[in-house]
């Protein structure tokens, strides 16, 4: 299955969705799939050197609150500072209790498997950020340059 | 068209978001594509014998609200207790009085139609699950047994 | 590369995901894919002749919120009246500046490319919306005629 190829565009930048881009990403660099990431919009804060994500249950109904929180907490009670932030503790506690890699692990799991990661220089420019933002090793390209892999690729993802 | 594949990555757990994976499967079915689904992430919550599932409007501004509903209740508003069931309850009347089928309805056309429907085994451990809550003649598997049909298919949908 | 073909599905009505369909039409027109999309559920609202797609940071904790206004207004403040109508025109004037197309001109830059943009029948009726509501040119379709295209396109986005 050597000649495979997968193309991911990852948007979202919340913790919940930053599993499956790396997560499908080295799954398939395992199986001998030749793997490209294009991170654009929100997904950018996916290549972050110092990560912050969060992941809030609101606007998240299908999303099994642990302990049962969501019964103790209606959708207004979500809505209290630092609620936000204990989910997204919760949330970092069960992965690893369940010995699930953390973002970083997958992601550095993604770069020793030769996926490459690609920034989208429009929306580095529209954010104002700045490369030294984002870990090393990363392409910077459009979509334009990215359609050449997506074109030929025999999945494309749009996460 | 009896050769083509779909292959589909379920991942949303929230009622609005239910439907486009057992309509787009359904549909292909008929037009007598092999079709499978991937249960995963929040996605397992459409393979549970009682669904539970909901719709909330925050974080949905594209989402026409019945009614007007949205110049009553400004963002504020949708955060107050029993909202949130009120508009789920709104959602489900409108989809009934328009003759479409429910999601139990939908996934058992699917079912009928032979879509092969896959529960994420690692989602399913994550989150604690039991094998229990969901419905009969599911398969369970990871993401690198998925690829092996995604990979080969015509259309391959993250949704 | 003219024999390329790029199918999307449309799903989501705010801003911000208004312009990942858009750019990624445009961008595929311009390198000569046949490019169609497919507008259905929220994605709806992205055809109306009147625009009104807002922007929520709730529910979006990956926004990079434009002056630290997250630091200011932590999700509770999020909820305020008017606080969704501020960042909706913060995200329109910080594109703006940025040089980046609207939403309109980057439709229009779809439709002069001959990007096909096929609306949903049944979402059409499920949202009593009248054909009026639309801009003209679009043709009116389900999913069914929709797969045709896109089981013989190169790269599906579900959007």
């Amino acid at each position: 299955m050597d000649d495979k190829k997968l193309a991911i565009i990852a948007t979202k930048g919340s913790l919940d969705w930053a599993y499956p881009p790396f997560i499908l990403a080295s799954t398939a660099a395992a199986l001998g799939y030749e793997t490209q990431i294009f991170f654009t919009f929100y997904g950018l804060q996916l290549l972050k050197k110092k990560l912050a994500l969060a992941v809030t249950p609101i606007g998240n109904p299908g999303m099994p609150m642990p302990m049962g929180m969501d019964k103790w907490f209606p959708v207004l009670g979500m809505t209290l500072p630092g609620m936000q932030g204990m989910v997204t503790s919760m949330m970092k506690q069960k992965m690893k209790s369940k010995g699930v890699a953390s973002i970083e692990e997958l992601r550095d799991l993604c770069v020793e498997a030769d996926v490459k990661l690609i920034a989208c220089q429009m929306t580095v420019d529209l954010f104002d950020m700045e490369r030294t933002e984002f870990i090393d090793g990363l392409e910077y390209a459009g979509a334009a340059a990215f359609f050449e892999f997506a074109g030929e690729s025999d999945i494309c993802l749009y996460i």
